[in-house]
């Protein structure tokens, strides 16, 4: 019986999409092999990574002047990525510290440019996103890199800052399940292992003006320039990753794209932080309202004792993947694209039966 | 129907393999969702996990004292790592230059460590591998790079140099067919997409005592000691490619292990090149008889017509990805451990047949 998934990455996946890929897996069309056997210079691998780059564009809706990078690594490698390719001598990187992510991007990329933190969290227990007046620009600044959202804190910015240099984003945990304003950005990245996909694959949307600019003094595999050239295909990619992306942005562009999939991210968190709400301080969100995060609805019960008790119920009414992250304890339910309504229902629904019988 | 599969990778792969793997897609052993929709920190992915890692240090006989790393980016991504974790200020790298890959290898890792060529095996038209004597180690050498097997050229060295210095080996394309002198090697690696499995995952081995001297002053994701520190799981791993390479080392154990697949490699092989000597000159192989790889046996017909129309019936006797690499021509057919004994005769008996229609 298949079991809503409430993981915090990796995650949830469409089940027709899973279906799909079953049947096709072992003679992929007819060509008497599965898709990972075949050479990637093959025309069918081809069409393939083709129409997935294709679709990452026209689905998440990135200008023409953006390139769209399928990168192996993940999320993590492009924290050295980033400054490696895009600080020129002389210039800096401004970061806004909000949690676990930011300031790995922040650490890790520091051994590789010359980077601060512009605002950090800290003083506010990481409860909440900076406004944009929080946020202190220095000079030669080429970039200021956010964390839209947090998966461990459960935050996320519901708007994006407005200052006087290029945003650069890292979106793992939000990546297509909001609009991006990309006149902002010189550079978004996540991996898909949360929205769009398997692990494996990172997928990085740059600027074209930017690539004109980036670093050469780098090997080829850390060369955005590189890869933009190459559609991604300048060594063998990670073929199976990114044939599962494609069929998972399929799915999302039938569902309506971005803009239904942007507002039942709303609706279905919205359902969870109601719940919160309405218990009357038996379920407790240590996030500031103005910063809750649509993706990681992040919570608390009354005692660590009634944690245990609750996940265990769930477990028992066929969820998983609601426990908090290590540090942090509670409940994190992570409303990623391929959850159904359904599923965040059952969740509303055992918390109302789980207080009223411990209340 | 099933196609014999030449292709030089990605490439053919067990078809129990993929049967297995299709049969457990959607729903993972019955825990209600498929092993990629799961967190990378579950006991389930774990033990896929730590199970691949056993089988590659037993299935490749690798020391205690080797860690095992799985790592994205590929091969490709390793050029620029190896230097920029082994080498301490003062020291340098030499690489025998004996084709495209280890010109890569050099070139991508030039920009990250002072690099120079022990050989370069231009003035024998890269159609060998050098002997020991050739290769000229300079002062303050900290390790030398070969790569085993040319995937292009289709030469490999069949004794790996006797030199002062540690070798690094780029296996990528002879990957767990052929045993490993592993006391004279400080660190190996190869992308699974050619012999262990699909796209997606590098398998790196290095020797712990070289662990605790690399580098630190870099990003995570480009520190081997923090990967090795962490099992490979600091970040999300590439989950699905890292599970196919676990079912296919736990084929090729079943199979027999190293000893009974070198032995295959070498009969394989050797039915080609017999095929071609056979010939009386109508197949031509440019490669030196000492330097024949074992993997990818390239040769030639009397005319690239005869070659179009060697491609064309190898079709209709439903084989694939015999074509030679765009620079080179000819044929190339690459005979990775999944390729069955039958895929070798069909071709072997196509070589014979296709010589007497028009010789």
């Amino acid at each position: 019986m298949r079991k809503f998934n409430f993981s915090a990455g990796p995650c949830t996946l469409p089940l027709e999409v899973l279906q799909e890929a079953q049947a096709e897996f072992v003679d992929f069309n007819g060509t008497g092999m599965s898709l990972i056997e075949m050479s990637h210079r093959s025309s069918t691998y081809d069409a393939v990574h083709m129409e997935a780059m294709a679709l990452a564009r026209s689905v998440f809706g990135a200008p023409d002047d953006f390139s769209v990078l399928f990168l192996g690594g993940g999320a993590t490698l492009q924290f050295a990525m980033i400054p490696m390719n895009v600080l020129r001598p002389g210039q800096r990187g401004a970061y806004v510290v909000s949690g676990e992510w930011s300031s790995k991007a922040l650490d890790d990329g520091s051994h590789h440019g010359d980077l601060y933190a512009a605002w950090d969290g800290k003083s506010v227990d990481y409860k909440r996103m900076p406004t944009t007046d929080e946020i202190e620009i220095g000079p030669n600044t080429r970039y200021l890199h956010v964390t839209s959202n947090e998966t461990i804190g459960g935050i996320r910015f519901n708007d994006f800052p407005l200052v006087d240099v290029p945003l650069i984003g890292d979106m793992s945990s939000d990546y297509m399940s909001r609009s991006i304003p990309w006149e902002r950005f010189d550079l978004v990245y996540g991996g898909a292992q949360k929205n769009l996909g398997p692990a494996g694959v990172d997928i990085t949307f740059v600027r074209n003006s930017v690539l004109e600019e980036t670093n050469q003094d780098l090997g080829a595999y850390l060369r955005y320039d590189i890869h933009a050239a190459k559609n991604s295909m300048y060594n063998t990619p990670p073929v199976f990753p990114i044939y599962m992306v494609g069929k998972v942005l399929a799915w999302m562009e039938a569902q309506g794209g971005l803009p239904v999939i942007e507002s039942l991210a709303a609706q279905k968190s919205s359902l969870v932080y109601e719940a919160i709400d309405a218990s009357d301080g038996f379920y407790f969100s240590p996030v500031d309202p103005a910063s809750r995060s649509h993706m990681n609805v992040v919570f608390r019960l009354p005692s660590e004792a009634l944690d245990g008790e609750f996940l265990a119920e769930a477990g028992r009414r066929n969820m998983s993947g609601l426990k908090g992250y290590r540090t942090a304890g509670g409940v994190r339910a992570s409303l990623y694209n391929a959850m159904p309504v359904e599923g965040v229902q059952a969740l509303v629904e055992l918390m109302a039966d789980f207080q009223s019988a411990n209340a």
